[in-house]
């Protein structure tokens, strides 16, 4: 076997920034995105790519370039996953919902960025400082060249994104990604999804939050519809389902929430597949999106790990359990997908992997090719989460059933610890959901003196209701369905949670609530 | 982006080994072989892989030992693709078809192997010459601990796999594959035939073929129930398919047209979906079966290049097209799969990419992580085919259609050429299957003292003909179809046609015919 090496032939890089010639070859004529009135085919997408990594390239932008985008999901957004790397530079989405301060925490700050302006169908410019920009999207797309030579990766392990984390429990980091890994989390995450060829994709999903899950390579992979949308509006959502005949989206829970809420929800006419992940779905939740006629999948992605990581594969012979039975399984994490090369559930001090009896608790450790690379000017993060003994520790907390399944219990700084006793707010939160005139729910630790910490919940009422539950109700509701040490001791009605911009409620927003009502109560 | 390196975490070797591991966690208790009246599940067939591999271990086999097998599609040859890499050896399938002689040019060829007998229910073993064996392939597993630590790739470039190639055209040749070749292949494949979980998938296509185009790896990561058969009989495979309710298969286009004959023919109960591939499937045959309900894709793959590489990309459009346009477009190889990281036409003699006009010919060339790393001890054939300037020559001359799909005119070998002109002999064949009293047609260069070479067919008629054509009546239909230059000068009827063990007609055979009774007749 000696001499048998790896040669030019067999060892270009992996990348998926490549299945856009794929696609404009295969599906040059079929649509490639939609939005409003403008519809492209991918021989259109290719060529805009092409010419606006060739005006990128004019501008001086190089290899190792940090290119910033803040979009909504947008036609530009999309392209912009395949012209920024197509320039050799590494595509760096922004949160549209950030403000300036957190903006100004992120290390690659430059003082004078050179902009430019993205405007669509909807926007009115007229009130835009647009002195400030160099240039606009448009016209850099106009003015480039269709035939320029796009830069290909010279290594597969070399930079093409930098993501923020989202900041649910401290300062943003940014997590970088190679060509290779990206590639590996976009195949691997379509055979689990089992995507078919030409889907129509609509973008719920921002692609601001972990470039969408990858899947702006993954559709150019199987050559998809991608129907793109600006805001999150039911309505809206149900008619675009509708018009352009929908087959896959993806969102977070709340999504699922808001679409499954009765006073806006409509009955799919065909079924739609909907992928959700970021927080553990509550099973109420999945039960009544279920019935319109959406089949979920629940995947579990981070940041850290480019997108799905692990997935609740579904067994055929689960479909004949009664619906709640059906909707606790679908609530969990899962498994591994097959891009995860090890996954375990290890002890907190010990390191040790749990017992696999769904009850002992430790943190969710993985290996696997599309874990990041690091975080960008951070080794003390880096070399806490990606540690010596070779794995990755994603901070959440799980249990491991018999099965093998891994199940989600907390994030590790959402436990709550009252007298000595580990309370998982998600379990709490769940029997708090599954409560008829509950919309919403989160549960946080407020300091006890005598307990150290107790479970207090924030909870949005529905708003169609004519008589509202009390406090107390809400708490005899949770006693006679939830350990002693479990039960909230505080219920705060909110008309809203605040949330991060992809849908993940803000715990350390609630934590600070139930701290400060804490000292004004006592 | 300094210090953002690989690390252990992110850089496990790719391999498609670790599938079953996962299957058995996922799809533990579900079918994973079945074969006669036995059925294994996942978990089964984990622990039978790994005792397997533990009594290899035990028997001295290390990392780089090569092991070959000869055995149908039973279980035991779908646990060896697994169990053989997990020993850390070499899995070196042979051809049941391949006689002394043949394997006595293999160079891996030793004095005196140590074999190991594997049997199934229908074997009759009291006439076997047992003292030869050093043992039975039950009693090894048997015997074998189930906790065996399987041997991990070191690097995802070590070889894993040794494939001679069918040998159509020369001696065999042993392409070697690693275990990164393989995952590409197996994910990209999986993709492209966009194969759902759990598919009940029925081996018609023999393992030995290509490792079976990486399918048992395939198989594993979607967690299917693999329908074992030993034999190619067209009744027993639309017994299984109603019996299991086969979703998935392979075949040969020689498979297809089996399946497709009216005599034998039965209407499908539920859509199945088969993958054909090996040589170009006349359209006749594409539209026999398709109207019987089977979904038709057709790849390109071969065995330099681990499994599927092309495959024609089905557009929706399409659809709408009549029958005949429809099966003419599905002949065409198409398309690279996005495993593929580049994919031409050349000219034979310029090496110049050729026009994209369906006309003009050249050779398929590749680039792709599933190329072969090479051919064993044969540096000579190595370089023949995996060039300096980086690409892989197949050795098939193909047209590329405008819309960028390539279309396969022959084998390089197989053109004939005559006072100048060159003709396809996959060109004439279809015509002759279009002949309804043809099943079978192959067309052979034969050496004329004028035009140099003249095409030679050789037909094989249908069995429940009561009129048989007369050779002057298949030249002239042929005539009125063809140019003259490539209408057939002479015309033998066969009772059957001369193939190799995975369906392909061994053309050389036939030219060495054409020549000896040209002889004859001048």
């Amino acid at each position: 076997m000696d001499q048998l090496n790896p040669k030019p032939v067999n060892s270009s890089p992996l990348t998926p920034i490549g299945f856009l010639e794929r696609a404009a070859t295969v599906y040059g004529d079929c649509p490639s995105l939609v939005f409003n009135n403008t519809t492209y085919t991918w021989s259109q997408t290719h060529r805009r790519c092409l010419q606006l990594a060739s005006s990128l390239s004019s501008n001086g932008i190089k290899t190792g370039h940090v290119v910033s985008v803040v979009a909504p999901n947008i036609p530009a957004m999309y392209e912009l996953h395949f012209a920024v790397p197509m320039s050799g530079a590494i595509l760096n989405n922004i949160n549209t919902r950030l403000d300036a301060r957190t903006l100004s925490l992120f290390p690659p700050n430059i003082e004078t960025p050179r902009l430019v302006l993205i405007t669509d169908d909807d926007d009115d410019t007229s009130s835009l400082p647009t002195a400030e920009f160099i240039d606009t999207y448009e016209n850099m797309v106009k003015e480039g060249n269709p035939d320029f030579r796009w830069v290909r990766p010279k290594s597969e392990w070399d930079p093409v994104v930098l993501n923020y984390t989202s900041g649910t429990t401290s300062a943003p980091k940014g997590a970088v990604h190679c060509h290779r890994g990206l590639f590996i989390v976009v195949v691997t995450s379509l055979i689990d999804w089992a995507v078919p060829n030409q889907p129509v994709f609509l973008w719920t999903l921002p692609m601001f939050h972990a470039n969408g899950w990858c899947f702006p390579w993954g559709m150019a992979a199987v050559g998809a519809t991608n129907v793109c949308l600006r805001k999150l509006d039911v309505s809206t959502i149900y008619g675009l389902i509708k018009h352009h005949g929908v087959t896959h989206m993806c969102g977070a829970p709340v999504v699922l929430n808001m679409l499954s809420n009765p006073s806006e929800a409509e009955p799919l006419q065909h079924p739609v597949h909907i992928l959700t992940g970021g927080a553990p779905p509550p099973a109420p939740v999945l039960y009544r999106i279920e019935s319109l006629g959406f089949i979920v999948t629940h995947a579990y992605g981070l940041t850290e790990g480019a997108g799905v990581v692990l997935s609740c594969a579904w067994k055929q012979q689960w479909n004949k359990l009664p619906a709640n039975e059906r909707s606790k399984l679908k609530a969990r994490q899962g498994v591994g997908t097959i891009g995860l090369s090890q996954l375990d559930v290890v002890d907190l001090n010990s390191g040790e992997s749990v017992k696999r009896d769904g009850l002992t608790r430790g943190e969710i450790v993985l290996r696997g090719g599309s874990i990041m690379l690091g975080y960008l000017k951070d080794t003390k993060s880096t070399s806490k989460c990606l540690k010596d003994d070779g794995w990755f520790y994603s901070g959440d907390v799980a249990v491991m059933h018999p099965g093998g399944y891994v199940e989600i219990k907390d994030r590790s700084k959402d436990v709550i610890i009252s007298g000595g006793e580990k309370i998982s707010s998600t379990e709490v939160e769940s029997i708090l959901y599954s409560h008829p005139m509950i919309n919403e729910a989160a549960v946080v630790a407020q300091p006890h003196p005598l307990w150290q910490e107790t479970p207090c919940a924030f909870v949005c009422l529905k708003s169609e209701l004519t008589q509202k539950p009390t406090e107390k109700e809400i708490i005899e509701f949770c006693r006679a369905r939830l350990p002693h040490y479990s039960v909230p001791k505080t219920v705060i009605f909110k008309d809203e949670l605040p949330k991060t911009a992809t849908g993940k409620i803000q715990k350390f927003v609630l934590r600070e609530i139930a701290k400060s009502m804490l000292y004004s109560r006592m």
